[in-house]
C-alpha cells in the first residue's frame, strides 16, 4: 500500500475495450488500498496520424506548432480513462502536462523536464481520487505546449512517481527483464530484479523493455521501477507485495539484490554498421579531422579500433555507428578524403554488437575471457570489443547473431534448468 | 485596414488542402494591411469521432472530461494551420483557449465565456504575428478546459473580435445573409447589410447562417459581423474596404443601414410540432398546470393559442415546441391529464412556421395583414400567429412551406429583377 503510477502505452490503449482493460488494472491496484497515478500514452496510431498531419502541412515546420498538435493524442486517452473508471465507480480526473504542471525546457519535440510540482496529484490522491495523467509531454516557459524527446512517457511516468515519491509499474507486452531476448534464447529466465545500472546497459545495448532515460530518471531519484505485463489478466489480486516485490521485474539499487549473478543478461543490437578507413597517415590530429566532422553532423560513434602499421607510419581505424547514420557517415568521410590522406574507405552493415551485462563484474575476473572462449568454440570472428565497468560487447557478423547469444547465454550458467 | 477576426467552420478545414485554402484566406487580409487572428473549429468529423468515444467508455459521462476530449479537435487545427501560414512565410502561432485565456463559467459542455483577456494577442498581432485560435472552447475556474455550448466557434470568433476590438468575418458556405433560402426562392437576392436585430431574429427563426448567441454577442458588442463565403477564390485582392463593407453580407447597427426595408427576409423552420389540448375546465391556474411540468423538463413551448368556449366554461389550448421535444411532451401532459383535466390531447408533426422579418415593421402599419392576405390568395391556413416587434410568424401545413416562402417573397417585393 502507498502511493504508485502505473504507466500503460499506445497498444495497451488502442481502443476503448482496451481502455475499459487498463482501467480493470487500475481498480485492482486502488481495491488494494494503493492512491494511484496513471500515465497514458496516445492511443496506438493517433500519434502517427497527427504527426502525418504535420508533415503534410509543412516538410519542415515549428516544433512548437507540432509540439501543440501532437500532445492532443495523449489528451484524449486520458480523459477517455478517466470516464471509463468513473463509470466504474472509481473518482478520477484527467490532467494534461500543463495542468499538473511538468515543467519542461523549451527545446520543443524533444524537450526535458524541469520540474513538476506534485502538490495538486497528491492532494487529490490523498483523496481517493486516481490522477490520469498524460504522458509525454509538460509545459515550456512561456506557456506552450511540449512534448518529450526519447524516453517519452516512460520518462513521464518515473518523473511523476519522482516528484509525489511513489512506485512506478510499467506495463508493457512482457511480463518481465530477461537473461536474454526469449524469442532467440528458449531457456531464457525472467529476472524478478536487476539494478538500475544493468537495465541502463541493456536499454543502451538495444533491449526495447525501458526507454534508456527512464531508467536514468528512476536512478537518480531512486524511483522503484517494475516492468510487467498488461496482458495479465486483470481482475486477479494486486501482486505487488509490501516488501517491493511484484509479478515483473523490479529495477532497484543493486544493494536490494540480495542473489547476485555475475552477469545478468545477454543483450544484442542489429543496428549497427561499420566503417573502416584504411592506410591513414599516423600524424598527431588525426582522429580529431576524422570524427569531427561527424559529430558536426551529429553522428554518434561508438566502438573504435585502431590498428598501427609495423613501422609506425600508416593506421587503419574501424569503428562502428548506428545503421541509420551510415549513408551520411560515408558521405561525410569521402568529402574530406584529401584533409584526412586515406587511401580506402570500407564499409558494412553486416555486423551485429552482443553483449554481456553484469553487475557482479566489477568484482569477478575472467568475465570476457569466458566470452571470448565461448565465441571461439563456435567459430565466431570477434571484429571489435568495447567495455565498460559492468558489461563486455563484442562486434560480430550478423549472421552468427542468434548463435552467439545462446553461446554466452549458456556459458554463464543462466540457462533454465 | 485594422484588427481583423476571421473564422472558419470545420468543412472549411477539413484536411490539409483546405487548411491551406483557409490560408491563402488569410495571407490576402494579411497583404491588405490587416492584423489577423483566426478562429478555427475542429476538422469535419473529428468532434464527432471524439464525441463517439466518450459515448463508448460511458453511456454518461463527466462534462469535465468529455471537455478535455473534445476540445482537442481544435487544437490540431489551430497547430495545423499554424504551420501552413509559416510555410507560406506568414509568423502565426496557435492559442489554446486556456492560453489566451478564454475566460467562461463552469458549465462544462455548454459553458459561457466570461472573460477574454487580448493583451497577448494585441501584442503579438501587432508584431505581425497572425493569431490562429481555437474555437469553441476556454478555461473554467479550476484550470480545466472546457467547451462552449450552443453558438460555438461563431461565438468564440465574435467574443474574441470584442476583446481585441476587432471586425469580424465568419467564412460558411454562402456568401451572404439572403431574403430567403435560395435553394427555395429562386429570386432570392443577397443583402449588402442586416441589422442584428433582424439577423438575431432570422437565427432564431431557422435560419442557419450564424449562430444566435454570436449575433446577440455582436450586437451587445457591437462587433461589425460579416458573413461572408469560404469557396471564393482566395488569392483575389481583398474586398473588404474601409468604409466597413465587403464581399458578403455586414450586419450591423440598424442606424448604418441607409436604405431601409419594411421587411428584410422571409425565415421558415420546419423544427415545429403543435400540440392541442382540447376542452380544458377554464380556471385560474389552468395555464401553470400546463405549462410549469413543461418548462421543468426543459421544454421550451413557442406560440401559444387559446379559444375560450361560448360560455366561457371551456377552453382549447394549442402550442408549439421543437420536433425533438414533441414525444417527451406528451408523456408531461398525459401524466398531468387528471390535475389539468382535458377532455383530449391531440398533436401533430406536419407543422411549419413561417416568419416575415424586418425593422422596417415598428414604423410601418400593415406588414401582418398583407402577409395574411397573401397566404390566403394561396390557399394556405393558418393555424397560429406570433408576433414580435420586428417579426410576424405564421404556423402552416408543412406541405405549404415552400408555396408560402416564396408567396411572401413576392409580396413584399424581395423578388429579384
Amino acid at each position: 500500500m502507498g502511493r504508485l503510477v502505473m504507466k500503460f502505452g499506445g497498444t495497451s490503449v488502442a481502443d476503448i475495450d482496451r481502455i475499459r482493460n487498463v482501467a480493470r488494472h487500475v481498480e485492482r491496484e486502488v481495491k488494494a488500498g494503493n492512491h494511484v497515478a496513471v500515465v497514458v500514452s496516445a492511443m496506438a496510431g493517433t500519434t502517427n496520424q497527427l504527426i502525418e498531419w504535420c508533415r503534410q502541412a509543412a516538410a519542415v515546420h515549428d516544433a512548437r506548432e507540432y509540439d501543440a498538435v501532437v500532445a492532443t493524442g495523449e489528451q484524449i486517452t486520458a480523459g477517455l480513462l478517466a470516464i471509463v473508471l468513473q463509470d466504474m465507480g472509481i473518482p478520477a480526473r484527467s490532467w494534461a502536462g500543463w495542468q499538473i504542471p511538468v515543467e519542461t525546457d523549451g527545446v520543443h519535440g524533444s524537450a526535458r523536464m524541469t520540474n513538476i510540482n506534485g502538490d495538486g496529484l497528491i492532494k487529490r490522491m490523498e483523496q481517493g481520487q486516481v490522477a490520469v495523467i498524460t504522458g509525454f509531454q509538460g509545459i515550456a516557459p512561456g506557456g506552450r505546449v511540449s512534448t518529450l524527446g526519447r524516453g517519452g512517457s516512460d520518462t513521464s511516468a518515473v518523473a511523476v512517481a519522482a516528484a509525489i515519491s511513489a512506485a512506478c509499474d510499467i506495463y508493457t507486452d512482457v511480463d518481465g527483464v530477461y537473461t536474454a531476448d526469449p524469442r532467440i534464447v528458449s531457456k531464457a529466465q525472467k529476472l524478478d530484479r536487476i539494478s538500475y545500472e544493468e537495465m541502463l546497459e541493456q536499454a543502451s545495448l538495444g533491449a526495447k523493455v525501458l526507454q534508456t532515460r527512464s531508467v536514468e530518471l528512476a536512478m537518480v531519484y531512486k524511483v522503484p521501477l517494475q516492468v510487467r505485463s498488461s496482458f495479465e489478466p486483470p481482475d486477479l489480486p494486486s501482486q505487488n507485495k509490501p516488501d517491493g516485490t511484484g509479478p515483473g521485474t523490479i529495477v532497484c539499487d543493486e544493494e536490494q539484490i540480495v542473489e547476485q549473478h555475475v552477469v545478468s543478461g545477454i543483450a544484442y543490437s542489429r543496428d549497427e554498421a561499420k566503417v573502416s578507413i584504411r592506410h591513414v597517415k599516423d600524424k598527431p590530429g588525426i582522429s580529431a579531422a576524422i570524427f569531427g566532422p561527424l559529430a558536426e553532423n551529429d553522428i554518434s560513434v561508438d566502438m573504435i579500433v585502431q590498428n598501427v602499421s609495423s613501422d609506425g607510419a600508416f593506421a587503419d581505424i574501424t569503428f562502428t555507428l548506428a545503421r541509420k547514420d551510415l549513408r551520411k557517415a560515408i558521405e561525410v568521410l569521402s568529402a574530406v578524403k584529401d584533409k584526412v590522406g586515406y587511401s580506402e574507405l570500407a564499409h558494412s552493415a553486416d555486423v551485429a554488437k552482443v553483449s554481456v551485462v553484469g553487475i557482479g563484474m566489477r568484482s569477478h575476473a575472467g568475465v570476457a575471457a569466458r566470452m571470448f572462449a565461448a565465441l571461439a568454440d563456435k567459430g565466431i570472428n570477434i571484429q571489435a570489443i568495447t567495455t565498460s565497468e559492468i558489461k563486455v560487447s563484442v562486434l560480430i557478423d550478423e549472421a552468427y547473431t542468434e548463435l552467439a547469444v545462446r553461446a554466452l547465454h549458456q556459458a554463464y550458467g543462466l540457462d533454465k534448468t
